[in-house]
């Protein structure tokens, strides 16, 4: 019986994988036995963040010279998303999930799922081809962990493509425009997947503008350094091991403390590891009080968002090791976002 | 019988103050009233942030076309506590405290007090000059005020200088740094004032080293805009109208939610004003876990800390429009810093 | 007849106007005289660049108390060209250009003439209203100089408006997309009216499409603080005083050395003041090499330009006191721009 | 007789060495001719820039793949000088310099030799020792080009170690300054090795204080990515083959375009690389004219000073791979630098 194990690690810079050679000398991990590696870098989360690609080059190689697979084939078969950006509060770690054989009592348990959509080239980023592709991807991860229904779904976590060069044949010429395309059709396709968004009104068109279509159980991320969907599922399966915890909540607008601590009571026990997604709210007010992250010329948005997001998750956390990413197009409320607890259940 | 007043007010920017001058023209409040301005614009809060000079400028102006002064004098006599730096869920605000005389009942009420220390040359930033014209300055506020015990005091918020050209004779050719120093040198001085810092221990040698001596009810600004200590004093006497009250709680560190808490504790009813400081840990850890706030060569490290300290109170709050400001020197435990809340008393 | 004097003048801050009001103590300057000023203050140069309205409102607050004048009246007739953001090498200074009636030699100088156009409300900005409200504002300023043929204008300067609140009616939502489009309708207007691009193809889609339209001799800012396009040109006219001379000379490129050089070697003489504007090209490119501009998160591609080209005119100038704008739209070639230079003619 | 051969190379992003694994399938170059390696990368160039150890990492495994040594081992006789930061006109490329032995006509060519100083550890730099330890490697590296005198030397290339974490035992508890220190024993000591500066004078006291102390021909880079002083000497010697030119010259300060010419003028013929250093003036004005580079709380000052000097070299070069590094500590005049050009002779 599979049962699943979060490690939550910290890294002295980016490139710094000795947490995890450490677990895996000491046998507490074993590398054939990752599925999936969910991490904050401290880079700046923009275009030009290349921590994220240091990261994943370091890890494959690590893990590459335990299993002896190539880099590359593990990079195909790993989801590995990154987020950069530890402005603030935030600590640099990484979350490692692994699933291990073991006789194991229990019924149903957290249970984890990946998979990998076609690579998405410039031209479909925010196309109606890639919500199709990951709507795809995530029945195939749900498939995958062995979840039947989508109401047993927690969460799912994708890492979208952003294109590397321009391409004449995409839907913008700007690059970060279609960084939130990208995350957005990610988001619609994986919210039609759960049954959080009808199929009927998961169009091209709707994507950035129609925000009344949300999931509060999907996070993205996108970069450079993938080139298709990459999904992790988290969700409830039979024959996996108890003992693992999920609780999601939304979070109304940035300033929503009852959001925040109502995902962390939704996963009673030892927190190994919290996910939270947010955005600037577009109305450039919160609460009717006027914000300036969207016109700053010195601090990306995301970058305040981050911090500002980050900080309050982390005190309610008590601890600064949370994944915080900006750009929540479609992943909870407008101006909102939503927060993921994985606890050891007690 | 003084009454204090505290009015809580948008800017469009940091030249905007018409909602103050809405106010005036509806009576609601009488420029010869007004005490001590204190506010957030939207600037870096560092030594090439001007949007505290632009502010101050057009509010002294706009008191001069009431009053008749000019606006020279009116800065000399009225204290401007800007801090620059709206990042994250941070708004643009400004709290205008005045003082009307009026029949009304109770005995004992929130009251307000102003000083301003003779000017403080470059040279004198930073040693034990300043120190002393610091507590000279805050006793005269408190006498202003009619506050007689220290423990009466509940905050005390000072603008203190830093040099606006290099000086030979500087304690220091770093202007960041002498700015610190004068931020440690004004917060000493006023714990002196306040009793909670030993005046044999408050050494030119302590500031910025002996991190052990610190006050919990004083919160310090230093920026070039200001060339002597401008001191504003909130405590309890005999002689104010009651409606008003302060609650003041520390905060252990940056994580520190129920330090917040408590601040809003202790001042139950409708929120009017927030002050707060705080300090990226210079560990280089909260909780033990890595922080970068130090070591970001792109967002210097008080705005991080702006970020993350604002939006936990803000979260708190429900309202963005809070006062923080970094450099917690000596105000509050080494990490931590405090929070005040005004309210108006139910 | 009239006789033009360019002052080129320090400030410690931007709210520094002394080294003006010592001009005019001295008598050198007649507050009464000044027709423009063009300057460099150090902001950001973005859309939270509040160092161009300090600057604005202290110096019509000092040509008010000089010529009994409403500061608004004076900002109503004396245009304020202001760019914020001095990287690099630039130094903070600003232009004052004054025409004082004297008798002098010479039968043809160089002459300076200004208008404004009606104000420009958010809707209209970047339309054909834009285009065709500039190039009326460049002719009817030809006619205040007295400048008969288009082919005499040496440069027209234009300040043009940013809407200070987000309007449904306009062309974008986006703000900074926004402020491209108003300086790109300001440069197409004024290229319409100096006979530089043909009328029938000045249309509202040419705008930021259609790049060969373009001037060499138009320098475009756009900016919060003003609300109407505010047009300065100068040329060569009957009636005014010999003694100052311009060279205009565009830029192919970035890295167009001998395109600065030929500016100021067609203004022989000493130098009074230069004018450059550049873009960051387009393509990722100059010459081939990759440049990293356009995808920075953290520098802004505004500041990295203004850095590149303030410091290769500066190098030739021997001084660092450069204006230097950045977003070229139909301002010189694509990727280029343009250089001017003022100077007394030996 | 080795040839020395320079081949200037694109990069995509930080981990792209595919031109170099490019120039190794076709031939062109032998992974074990490899003997330097000088970059520029697209980071900000400060503490927390990582771009440069993804660059070391990727290529150190290219070079294993080929040689079949272990990366560190590579890293360890393989001088790898990286400076972030492609501000402005800057592209991000690497140099790379192999010496092929072959037979060739000429008595004496531009050589190059390499050697690794022991471990500097935190409580060494800036010391004594590290100046010594820096002399040390110099001599080391000249005597294996086979440079005989110290006047034959035309650049010498230092990559100096900065702390990875903080030491109670070093010079400062500010990063910052330490890799100033760094650079700054490792510009004295490599000074003394040149007979440009007194051995009597290279005291730890003189360093960043006595700025008369400085070489025309060193250039210096300090990283947190090495532990040990890694020294690139070039200079002419017998027994190396024809061929290559190095010009170098000082830059009396940031606008001495004059002096950028003189480096280019001293090497005619086809560019192969451009080595540039400088810093931004310590006493706030460039010839007089304040600049704003070290007030500026957004842009890093170093940011501010590769764009500027990066975009004079580049335009005299006609090309934006320009290696610029700032921080010119006892390398060149203070406030100035200095440009070395290595072309293909003619």
């Amino acid at each position: 019986m599979p049962r699943l194990a979060i490690h939550r690690l910290p890294m002295a810079h980016p490139g710094d994988l000795s947490a995890l050679a450490g677990l895996m000398a000491r046998g507490e991990v074993r590398a054939g036995d990752i599925r999936a590696v969910i991490g904050k870098t401290e880079g700046n989360g923009g275009l030009n963040d290349f921590t994220r690609g240091f990261f994943t080059q370091t890890l494959m190689l690590l893990l590459a010279s335990q299993t002896g697979e190539e880099p590359a084939a593990l990079a195909a078969r790993i989801p590995c998303v990154l987020s950069g950006g530890t402005e603030g509060a935030l600590s640099p770690h990484f979350l490692v999930f692994s699933a291990s054989d073991e006789a194991a009592r229990g019924e149903r348990g957290l249970a984890l799922g990946t998979a990998f959509s076609p690579p998405t080239p410039a031209r479909e980023i925010g196309r109606a081809a890639q919500i199709a592709a990951v709507a795809d991807a995530v029945r195939a991860a749900m498939a995958d962990a062995g979840i039947a229904r989508p109401e047993d779904v927690a969460l799912v976590q994708v890492k979208a493509p952003a294109p590397q060069a321009p391409d004449p044949a995409a839907r913008s010429t700007d690059a970060k425009f279609l960084m939130a395309l990208s995350r957005a059709a990610a988001a619609v396709g994986a919210g039609v997947a759960l049954g959080d968004i009808p199929a009927a009104r998961a169009t091209e068109a709707s994507l950035l503008t129609d925000l009344s279509l949300y999931s509060n159980r999907v996070s993205i991320s996108s970069g450079v350094e993938v080139t298709c969907n990459e999904v992790v599922v988290f969700g409830y399966a039979e024959g996996w091991a108890e003992g693992i915890v999920a609780g999601v909540a939304p979070m109304a607008d940035l300033l929503d403390l009852a959001g925040v601590q109502a995902a962390f009571a939704a996963a009673p026990g030892e927190v190994l590891g919290v996910i939270a997604k947010g955005e600037p709210d577009r109305s450039g007010a919160i609460r009717g009080q006027r914000h300036t992250m969207l016109g700053d010329t010195d601090i990306d948005a995301q970058r305040h968002l981050r911090g500002a997001l980050g900080a309050i998750v982390a005190a309610v956390a008590g601890d600064g090791r949370v994944f915080v990413s900006g750009g929540a197009e479609h992943q909870g409320p407008p101006g909102g976002g939503l927060v993921c607890v994985f606890a050891r259940s007690r």
